[in-house]
């Protein structure tokens, strides 16, 4: 089977190793717009060859887009206009905007829209992991849009590599995503610039980094050029749930303002529910 | 030499096993108000022996005050007024009040108020470690308020565990942990509730943890009994920071109102200036 793998960044070049290392393709063709990536993608071994987008799709059973989430829908628009018996799937952190873009296709049976649940706050071809997606969760939206052959063609693909699969709407993913994903980037974010902004030496930063506040802060590393477009193509649900963390975070201020120790205390303890939900 | 730790937890316990671990000491008194966390780290084997307060600190050459931080400033006093050669140290995330509180004590300099930076989401004796502090930074706060011979001891003690020590008066170490740690702590609590206030679909978090919200909200685990204190006795360090990151907070929401997807990727090029600070 040949792939072709669009975007040859963190998560397009994480993929492309693992359907390599799990001999899924014999050939992995990759494709970017940037002269950079893809020399540094073949270099690196992440790809067998590079080409254009119309050659690599020609050659390809399965196409997969893993672009900045605000060129997805276009591009997913172009590939189909050139598919007949390829399958394409996307690997986006948002859906709901995609999925409308192609609604209307004659081909959007050969569409199946995928979030594989990893990622790092690194990026670009040099980010790229051996075995990154094994174990994580892989959502499939709207399935019921898709060909079947294809969707069972996809779940053949991540069930090889060995990720399970959850179904679900692309409305319910956005949602979902906002809550588990998009929020803590925006804290950590947020977070970075808090303590860049009141803590002038920095060294002390470095320093005293043993607390927790690597841990919380990790994702702030993550680049703009991912992340601008998932915050404003789920710019609801995003701001929906910030608005909620900010009134918890108000919360926290007021008893502290007040010396509520037993108001602290309560809201701590339901937070730590979080202990049997993760691990 | 002898140690006797008061407060036989997570940080009691660690630094209980690292003393002997690294033949610092050839016993260790355990003393703790808890029959359960007495029993406990006896047969965890993280000390020798238990004994109460008072025969502990007689048998001890080094007394390590590892309780939770509300309680320290009182003990520290009630272990000054039995000590005559004996060093004390603690172990607490907060100094401002302690060195209030044992400031005018005739046996001050017997006591050298230390915070080794290093913790994990966990509490209780079973939550103890092996080689937990190697490489973790301690801050030594109002080094000049304790004999000579008291930090000097105390400095051969940590450089045998492999800790670079920072020195700094009792008001910068909380305000810089305010910065780095506590902030961090309150961010994952209020985002375990965010989360938990939005999605009614436990499963939903669980299934969709690899995309960050893991390492955000791992502090939101941790105990009430520890954090409320530190909290209280550093209120306005942490308050302050508190507001600045709220008010970064809504920034972010703003920007996202308003689609400036300018000012949202600038914000987020400032925030990954962390990147030079940590790793």
């Amino acid at each position: 089977m040949k792939a072709a793998i669009v975007g040859v960044g963190l998560i397009g070049g994480s993929f492309a190793l693992t359907l390599k290392d799990n001999g899924i393709c014999d050939e992995v063709i990759g494709v970017d717009n940037s002269e950079r990536n893809r020399a540094k993608a073949l270099e690196l071994g992440l790809v067998d060859r590079t080409a254009s987008l119309a050659e690599a799709v020609a050659g390809a059973d399965l196409v997969v887009l893993a672009t900045p989430v605000d060129s997805i829908p276009l591009l997913a628009v172009k590939v189909l206009n050139q598919v007949d018996r390829q399958v394409v799937i996307d690997m986006g952190s948002t859906k709901q905007e995609l999925c409308e873009v192609i609604a209307q296709h004659p081909r959007r049976g050969r569409f199946v829209a995928t979030h594989p649940m990893w990622g790092t706050e690194y990026s670009g071809p040099e980010a790229a992991e051996h075995d990154a997606f094994r174990g994580r969760t892989v959502v499939f939206c709207d399935r019921e849009l898709s060909d079947p052959d294809a969707v069972e063609f996809v779940e053949r693909v991540y069930e090889r590599i060995g990720m399970p699969i959850k179904y679900m709407s692309a409305e319910e993913q956005d949602t979902h995503t906002a809550y588990v994903s998009h929020i803590s980037h925006i804290t950590s974010f947020a977070l970075a610039l808090t303590v860049l902004e009141k803590e002038r030496e920095e060294e002390h930063i470095f320093d005293l980094a043993g607390g927790g506040f690597e841990s919380t802060v990790r994702l702030a590393k993550s680049s703009p050029e991912t992340w601008v477009p998932i915050f404003m193509q789920n710019k609801y649900n995003v701001l929906d749930v910030l608005r909620e963390h900010i009134h918890q975070l108000q919360i926290f201020r007021r008893m502290l303002e007040r010396d509520d120790t037993e108001g602290l205390r309560t809201m701590m303890q339901r937070a730590n529910r979080i202990r049997k939900i993760l691990k």
